[in-house]
């Protein structure tokens, strides 16, 4: 019996395009968008996409580089974002925009076009902050601080990392204890985004009285906090980084996110992080594939432009294929988060994929600019300083391969 | 003036789920399908591709270490997938299934599942010589060969590669000139697969009229026309390779293929069979992983299961990613092709990508064998073999990065 | 204080050329031997190395193919190596040439230029079996058997891989129980070099009485003593390999080794057999440079020789770049060895560095080959698949990884 | 005949340790110095390479870290290292050491172990600056100079790079004319490593009455002649890096080195510290590797340290691997190089590897510090931007490559 003859009559109709093109009827190439991107988007989606590339073009590239320079805070980034929407963007109501996951991605990846450190300050304030106060919190704690933090009129950050214990969360040191009126908080968080300019922390700690871990809001001033920032950083230094310190801060007992209880919780936001962090790098490496390309028409050597050598070209041309490659991904995943049918480990495997291609092909393609490589004017040095972070932060490349390791084989190697 | 505000309200509707999942709400991981590959397919699609697999577990696999060790041709090979529908699938009419691009990929990833050997039969019978005929040949011609191509009474080659010419066809010296009742061929051919046992050849050569490239239909038995086999191969050894010497080789005029002119006649048809191979070699990788993944959890070193070691995981993990990453292209492409939304550079990127990563990756995964790696018994190796050859034929690795670095820049670096 | 000045009176004296060049003053360079191995080469090593080669060119290259083809032992290899004193060759006395270990590097470099597995029968027999008897035999095992081992007249394997116990020996099953007139030896060896045509077998066994293992000396022909050949190997066909079965397999006491005791022992072996491996692979490697660079000068497409072209330079480049490197390493270790100064993780660090890196290149060249990778007359292929398994056996790259990781942390992750 | 039987006579005499050692008989190994390049150094060398760690890690490993944050010069740092005697090292007389090229790599590698940018400002004093004076200039200019730059008195820099002719210094647009009194020089020379601090600058101009590059010693304060700083750089900011303006700057006579004409002349300096950069890239890679693996055992994750993980292991020991390569061949060439007998493409060679694999491992033992790898005390980070610059200077990896790709195939390939 041959399946095909039946299933001949109906496969037509099921054709887009009416009928088989000859082979040789071919569309032309657009190496910004190599695999047609565009054709998966909504009309909405590549408005959104075009809003935040203008708004980060205009707005925030002409200061990163004295950002980059001073490690000075740009307080007006969040309240920009917000009037444009930008912030806690999938969430419904609550002042915020309710759009696609996708849409999501795509202003994570112009904002990251720009720097990593500016879409870490994103993808905090809306992933992780009024993303665990929309899954975890009360109606009462979502309409006080969901609106607010919509508008970028105040900023939060995420306590979860812990000095001893990054890939390794179970181990969490930070403590809640009931106390009269409310929990008495007690711990230190370090390497967290945002947190020196926070007016919100939401802290991670493990309760005393049944050792799970639960979700706490705690305003900036509350006496015992303390956010101090860490300087000096080597990348992302357009965001601001800070530890945090809790030393017996009292907080009543609304401040508890009660909907989020074990490990489970934080995991859920870092997911939706990483989830924009898979696009976010994507725009960081399409940056620098611009930027290379460019120079490499531009200069030449030996009588000819960088862009006529054929080991120029390779470099060129492996970074597209995996921004091609890394953005069909993304979508993929964005359509099937807003279906209820991601699963975790498909975030591990596009953040992964995304933020190592990134980090090792932005490498490749700097050595294009020669000596001008490190010269901060061409941006692309930056870039790939951020990655590094951005490769590790959210979870490191090497765990993530375990988390896949273990979804493949049925093993936990994590101790191994 | 806030974009979103205004979208916000028609986005909701445009979710496919109703409403926003909690970011905590997931679904299961299937490693063999990381990135739901289901969830774009139809269902007839699915249908076909379960169809395939059965055919090539059992009909295919049983065999093919017999012909890797004495490089014999499997003659009830192509009539079975005749039988099945699955060769010259997309086409209309003409007996043939007429089923999407997405549904050809996927019948050439399960047959390349078991080798690349017998997908290069099947990918040269359906999209060199069926698709060459279809696209450029006439009514008559259609008529004629394509109901017993498609049934696979005949076997047909694609006579375009020569000896110095492997990367650049624009040196071809195959030529043909007008005689009396028709055209007189000569010159020679190498890498041609199945030509040994071809019943047709596609040939194609330089016209002395007008210097252009076309195609010729010629048939077994023709004087003048030899295809001896070569033997020995590393490589591919399930399938059939020759030479194809034409001396002085008399046709009628019927047989010239009148519609394709110039090389993008036969590009064209590569473009196809290329399309069909980046499908393939993920099926070859897909086979080395499951094979690999399977040795891993049964074999013990150290007391644990290989699986469990974290320099295993990673080589696993690696392989499964890029399997997830180059299948969701493999579609997009395909969803392309059918809309006529194509580019041939598409094509260089996925073929490319595909080919060269499974490759890599197939190596990678061959080292957990240990020293079983070098039995054919465990099918791995045989794989790797082939996959060197699958990464070099229609267009190296190298040709295409040169093909995808113009279309990048605008310079062409063949000849640097 | 100065250091310098008081150093600067001697220091003058102390160099060789009597003078400081002037920083233009250049020798020529040498692309086959970039670093000037031979100035590290004693006169002596020099004549050993060139009879080696013309040996290898002249006797084993005219043969390979058909080996290959056929996987068909050449019975006159060991008898011509011993005519020529290349087995054994660094034992002093016993017929042996007694050289240095630089020497025997040389010997197994030149073997292996031409076909790994020519160069396995030849490590077995030198540094498995004849070690083995010189470093753990009496008086009387070296003397009945080192001189006939050292002409090739008679030919030995080494038995200690088991089926489960490949990258971990300590798991071993066969066992030695002492009983009347001798020992009684059961158990199963596999994917021994040599064995089915061996005449003396060294099997490692655990000795009931002590748990300790050993070696025992079996002669071909012992009741119970079974050697079949693995046929269809996909690498090393021009070398036997078979399985060892030993069922209840009686020897006399004088069958023990009686000076080593537990797995240094065979480990001791292992050692001498990988620091050969180490010369050996890169002899491999620069055949496939050597025959891939002429291809490329010789083969011309778009007009131009394949060596132009810079993505093909690349890979030559390098390959040739790891050799260099590769073969000061090996010399270097040969040099240790013999002053009594190497660490066994020294001949790890270079095994495990020569051969991951032999195999990387020669795949990296190979497809310089283009369509005709996969002939088996453009011998790059064979060398390609069989470094897989040279880079796999006398322990994996990963089990050599973890030795050397060991090493540095102070932390075994064998059974991570 | 039997070569080796002849031999063997004298050969037993010409082993050092007397005697075969038993393959079982091991030294113990050591990490830090995995194939003993020790047993290659003479004592002096040794004692050189102590007292070179001892003031590179007592006088500027503390200061390392505000340099890099201010990017201000260490005026202190050439005549502390004048003092000991570090300065054009190699050279005899004129105040200089006088020591062999060995114990000039091994002071480089010791500075550039604490920074990369130290390095430079040594490498220009020494190889560029006093190597061109030495080798081109005349016994006044020698004895006027050397003296003072051998005591840090006075800083030197080396002017050939210009903007639009990095790698291919035959393009150079900076010319010189003979006017009355002396020489007229114009044009613009960019990163210039020590110009905005320097006293004496060394030229190079094409001769407008000959058309060949010829150097000039031009002096600080000379009139037209500007060296302003390139600030704000993204890696070697311990060091000082300007651009070097020439407006009809007159100099007289006795400027002119007479000794070199043409290119051959810079690049006979660019030599010398290129091989000075392959030691030096090692010492970096070192010091990465010496951090990473102290975090690595000190720092724990899942109840284990870091160091028992099978993928930090592999990291780690990737990285000893390269490291005891790459100061294999350093020795070598350094040795040939006193020995008149090195070829430049040699110093191509390890120049290119070094700084390759240097920058390769760097960032890849970086991703063990996790997130602390963007925080500046941890000098890993700040290595690996450094590294990415020294690959790059003094002929980019790709350059070399081509170098080196001519000397193997006859085909000059940059312009391709």
């Amino acid at each position: 019996m041959s399946l095909f003859r039946g299933i001949a009559r109906t496969s037509v109709k099921a054709r887009r395009a009416g009928g088989i093109r000859l082979a040789s009827s071919f569309a032309k190439f657009n190496a910004e968008d190599p695999l047609s991107l565009d054709s998966l988007l909504t009309d909405e989606e590549k408005a959104i996409r075009d809003t935040a590339r203008a708004f980060c073009q205009e707005r925030l590239l002409p200061r990163v580089l004295d950002a980059q320079r001073t490690e000075e805070f740009n307080h007006d980034l969040l309240p920009e974002m917000g009037k444009l929407g930008f912030l806690g963007p999938t969430i419904e109501g609550y002042g915020c925009a309710g759009v696609s996951s996708v849409a999501y991605g795509l202003i994570a990846r112009e904002v990251e076009r720009v720097d990593s450190g500016y879409r870490s300050t994103f993808s905090v304030q809306s992933s992780l902050v009024m993303g665990a106060i929309h899954d975890y919190g009360t109606e009462a704690q979502k309409e006080s601080y969901l609106p607010r933090l919509a508008k970028g009129e105040i900023i939060g950050c995420f306590g979860l990392t812990e000095a001893n214990h990054g890939s390794d969360p179970a181990g969490m040191e930070t403590v809640a204890e009931e106390v009269d009126g409310g929990f008495k908080l007690s711990g230190a968080k370090t390497w967290i985004s945002n947190a020196p300019v926070s007016d919100l922390f939401v802290v991670w700690a493990r309760c005393k009285w049944d050792n799970k871990v639960r979700g706490f809001l705690v305003e900036k001033g509350a006496k015992g906090l303390d956010a101090p920032p860490i300087k000096h950083k080597l990348a992302l230094r357009c965001s601001l980084t800070g530890s945090v310190f809790l030393d017996n801060v009292h907080v009543s007992h609304d401040a508890l996110l009660p909907h989020g209880k074990g490990l489970s919780a934080p995991f859920g936001c870092l997911n939706s992080a990483r989830y924009g962090i898979s696009w976010g790098s994507m725009g960081a490496l399409e940056d620098c594939i611009a930027r290379t390309q460019a120079y490499a028409l531009e200069r030449h050597q030996f009588n000819r432009p960088l862009a006529s050598f054929q080991l120029v070209q390779k470099k060129l041309v492996d970074a597209m294929s995996e921004v091609a490659l890394g953005l069909q991904a993304c979508v993929q995943v964005g359509r099937l988060k807003d279906a209820g049918a991601v699963a975790p480990e498909m975030i591990s495997l596009v953040k992964r994929n995304n933020c190592g291609k990134a980090l090792e092909h932005a490498r490749r393609v700097l050595d294009i600019l020669g000596g001008n490589a490190c010269a901060d004017e061409y941006h692309v040095g930056r870039h790939v300083a951020n990655l590094q972070v951005v490769n590790t932060y959210e979870g490191t490349h090497d765990i993530h391969t375990l988390i896949l390791g273990k979804a493949m084989t049925g093993h936990a190697a994590f101790a191994n």
